[in-house]
Parts: structure tokens; C-alpha cells; sequence
């Protein structure tokens, strides 16, 4: 369990962009948490904690900011990481899924080949908003016949929804910290 | 020093694709190694041990697949992880930096506070072919002040080149495993 003075340290080096990347947005920038080798440390292993020794196989994470705690929490837990990218950037032959964007949709692969119904996944990303990108992600994996029932965010922006639309799909949304009034 | 055991089989875990992404290339698909969690893990180990007590206070790499060994090797040292990134991607100010493509150009930026003078720091990626995009990224390092002597790959294609280019910048390459006759 991390304590809550960890969590604050975590919370505080995340820099707040107004305006950013359009009026009235308070941008939450992860980027300077990640600059920040001990406040990363800390987040990667506060992420990592609750899903040692539970059978865990492989991470998945979206492109591209999905990669940085993705690739970090998967070798803390020492499970493979699965990319999850946009179209033509993965080589052997995937499986894609839709998801809606502000205006418009976009499109995400993962390897065929990269999970079976032996996996036991953990999905990870640096913030849960809408959910619609990991819903995407979800939606792949279990297609594949692989079990995922936890995915684990450093940030979480409750007002948006995107917890209780994983938790719709019997998926266990963990958050380090949370920026209400989104 | 990671044994030539251990380098045999994070060799081994890495997928040849013929003709991808066009004809004649053999692709060395990176992600069939990070798909394996003991591979993974390995690699990411065999990256760290060199720079373990060395000072570094930053890794840095780039956009997308830079950040999977990147944010990986950063944690196992206890370093921030700096991410360089296509235009338009990061949210504070930036620098950047052209670099040559086949076919054109593209640029790269960093965080103009994410690096200063007292920063040693580690170039991280997947694999040095060319070497153009991390000689970008080398170039923004020393423009913002940092100290870099030192990068580190999973991959060197040394009939390429890249590997020369950086010791020409006085940064010592430090790579896994080869592939020749590309």
C-alpha cells in the first residue's frame, strides 16, 4: 500500500498547463513527473505493487505516452509489454479497433500473435479521461482470448468518466491520484 | 558484464520480418523481444549495468518506441526519463532540432527546462541504424547544457553507420547485439 505522503510527492510534481492545448483546458503535464527520476521511481513502483505476484503475463499500452509507464511497470512486474499503435507501425500482421475522438476516430493494432488465452493482462497508461482509448485497448485483448480484469493510470480525471466505464466492462480502474473539476 | 549466454538469447527473441517495410529490408522487430517478459527484462538489465553508479541524472529518448527502452533504463537507474518528441506533442516551451529522413526531413523537440548543466545524461533506443535521429536528440542535450558521453541500444546495424557517427560526437556507443550485412 503506498502511503499518502508518497502519493502527495507523486501528485505535486505533476505541473498543471493552463490553456493548454486549447482555452480553458488545465492540462496535466505527466511529463514533469517523468522528468523527475524519484517522483518516477515512486509512481512506477506505487503502479506496480498491488499486481505483484498475481499472475500477471503481459502490460498493454497505447501509443505513445502509454509506452513510458507501460514498459517501466511491465519489467518491474517482469511481464512482457504488448504495444498497442497507431495503423502501420506494428510489422507482423494485427487486429485493430475504432474509438471516437473529439471530433472524428482514430484506430489502434496490437500483434495477433502477441497474446493467447494463457495471458493475464494488465493494462497501464499515464491518464484515465474519457476511456475511450483504453476501452479500445481492452476491446483487442480480450478478442485475442486473453483475461483482463485490473488496468492501473497515474492520473485519474473522475469528472470525464473513463473509471466508471472500465469498471462497466469488469475492469478494476487503480489510480494514484485524481484533479477533480475537469 | 552481461554474458554472452544472456546476449544469445536476447538475440534470439528478436523476430526477422523479410521484406518489411519494402523490399529487401530485413526488419529486426524489436517488440517480439519487449513481448517477452524475460527477455524484457534481461535487455533492460544488460542496458542499466553499464551506467549503474555513473552519475547519470537523465535519460533521454525518443518518440515512440525510444520510450519503451528509455523509460525502462531510466527507472532501473533511478534517472528521469526526458522525452523527445514530433512537433506539437509536448506542452511546455521547447527546442528542436531537424534530421535528415530517406526520403525529406522531420524534427524533434525537448523541454527547454528539462535539462540544464548539472544533468548527466544516457541516450536511450531501441536501435542505432544511421544514427540521425539520436545525433538530433545528441544535438539538443548540449544545446540545453547537459553533459552526454554515452548511449545505449538493444539493436546496432553497424553497416550503417550510426554507431561511427557517435563516437565522431564523442559519445560512446554502447550496444546488445548486431546484425550485419543490412
Amino acid at each position: 500500500m503506498t502511503s499518502s505522503a508518497v502519493l502527495a510527492e507523486i501528485k505535486s510534481s505533476i505541473k498543471t498547463i493552463p490553456n493548454y492545448p486549447k482555452a480553458g483546458i488545465m492540462f496535466r503535464d505527466v511529463t514533469s513527473l517523468v522528468e523527475n527520476g524519484r517522483a518516477f521511481a515512486l509512481s512506477v513502483q506505487a503502479l506496480a505493487e498491488p499486481f505483484k505476484n498475481q499472475g500477471i503475463t503481459k502490460v498493454v499500452g497505447a501509443e505513445a505516452r502509454g509506452f513510458i509507464f507501460g514498459a517501466a511497470v511491465a519489467n518491474a512486474l517482469g511481464a512482457g509489454f504488448v504495444l498497442a499503435r497507431k495503423p502501420n507501425k506494428l510489422p507482423r500482421e494485427t487486429i485493430s479497433q475504432d474509438y471516437e475522438l473529439e471530433y472524428g476516430s482514430d484506430e489502434l493494432h496490437i500483434h495477433k500473435d502477441s497474446l493467447n488465452s494463457s495471458d493475464k493482462v494488465l493494462l497501464v497508461d499515464d491518464l484515465i479521461a474519457t476511456g475511450g482509448t483504453i476501452e479500445a485497448v481492452a476491446k483487442m485483448v480480450r478478442q485475442l482470448g486473453a483475461t483482463v480484469e485490473t488496468a492501473a493510470f497515474v492520473i485519474n480525471l473522475p469528472d470525464l468518466g473513463g473509471a466508471d466505464k472500465l469498471r462497466a466492462l469488469n475492469i478494476a480502474p487503480y489510480c494514484l491520484v485524481e484533479f477533480e473539476g475537469e
